[in-house]
């Protein structure tokens, strides 16, 4: 993997904010920093097009309780069976589950199947977090 | 569990409006599509406060070539092990792993955690997500 | 205009955290505070699709002491002015300056204006804020 | 106005994608880009402190149709004539308003003034904008 070293100039006040932050954040050094800055703005730019293959979470907690509610997110991960890579489910207390969902695809086609399971009746909290394929982010 | 009926008034232009858009998201009603809004809204409150116990995933994509990383991560994660309740690691090419964590805690404690895990040297990119423990949202 | 009344059920406990929520915000009632949520979700939704016209604000930072800046800030603002259509500048210290653009257009067109403005040599801070024309949020 | 150059290494394929982006964004160069970056995540640290002396935006969008809604407004705002610094306002069309309202004060204050804002009835849509005082981005 090619590195390439070069140099940016910043205001002394500015990097020494800056020192300080990434200290708490607990960061080794400021090239680290600035490569995980870099990194989530192309992200973020990766998702808003929309087209480009890329990853994300999708969270959902819901009251097992609910009649049928299982059932139904089932059918629907299956029907989503391609995009689905992977799932996770965690007992929160006796009446609250929590489930993760790793989703790969198309920007658009992971937040349909998002709003989809996040719009299912009983389904008491729902987040879509998108992250990468980090094939193209070295 | 009581349930409690009321009655909103909205502009007919608007509600319309709300009504296309909840179908092509998939939401059976408006009552499970405003609950939805509504329980937003109180998770970003509870997170916003810090104190109250919550729950988050944490989502990290990396490259299993890192050397030491994935110790790295283990070790933090076994310090952290009273906060982190599972983890679900999947592969998604020869050289890119992701990894999603859930934590439970405070909120301040849990943005501590997922602060520094993602700025472990060699994590490409990493993202905390907030939802609930579901028990404060009927 | 025309207003529709509807019913909607919500568990006790979850409409209870609410109504404390929305008292603490100051709303005068729950209508008020849904309407406001839904609104929201509309605008959101507008402003992702790209295409429709909408309004939003462009917030800049910066030192008039940076040469050429107010020039290079003018000059954009005349190249964008069918879009532009009001600014206002604040004196923050002596140094430290505020503008406040209001924008109408697509949004993707926005989006266009907003990062050529923030990505200006000597803005120390810039953000694009997104709201609506209100034609449509009756 | 001291500047510190520094040196920071970025795998190749990275900086050629940030390079592509940047470029796009309308950056002069690099050093500009990652600064942007810097100051962006020191504005949401002093934002989510809480206690920092920042600037904010309210933006709101209302009918002028609503009847007292304009006469509350004016109210609110003259109560926190300390903390508006400025306010700007415009017809957008023969119904709509829009009103920009620059803030200064503690984070937790400008929110407190922003909810009670965005919450009178009448205002169609809100939103709050961070920002800084510029003192400390040097």
């Amino acid at each position: 993997m090619a590195i390439t070293r070069f140099g940016i100039s910043l205001e002394k006040a500015l990097i020494e904010r800056f020192d300080s932050l990434i200290r708490k954040k607990g960061y080794a050094n400021r090239s680290e920093a600035i490569r995980d800055l870099i990194r989530d703005s192309l992200v973020m730019e990766e998702w808003e097009a929309g087209n480009v293959e890329t990853v994300g979470t999708i969270t959902l907690v819901y009251s097992h309780h609910t009649r049928e509610l299982a059932d139904t997110l089932t059918d629907l991960q299956h029907h989503y069976h391609t995009a689905i890579i992977s799932a996770m489910h965690i007992h929160l207390d006796e009446h609250n589950c929590l489930e993760v969902l790793v989703v790969k695809g198309k920007g658009k086609d992971i937040r349909k199947i998002s709003d989809r399971l996040i719009g299912t009746r009983g389904v008491k909290h729902g987040k879509l977090t998108v992250t990468t394929t980090g094939k193209h982010l070295k």
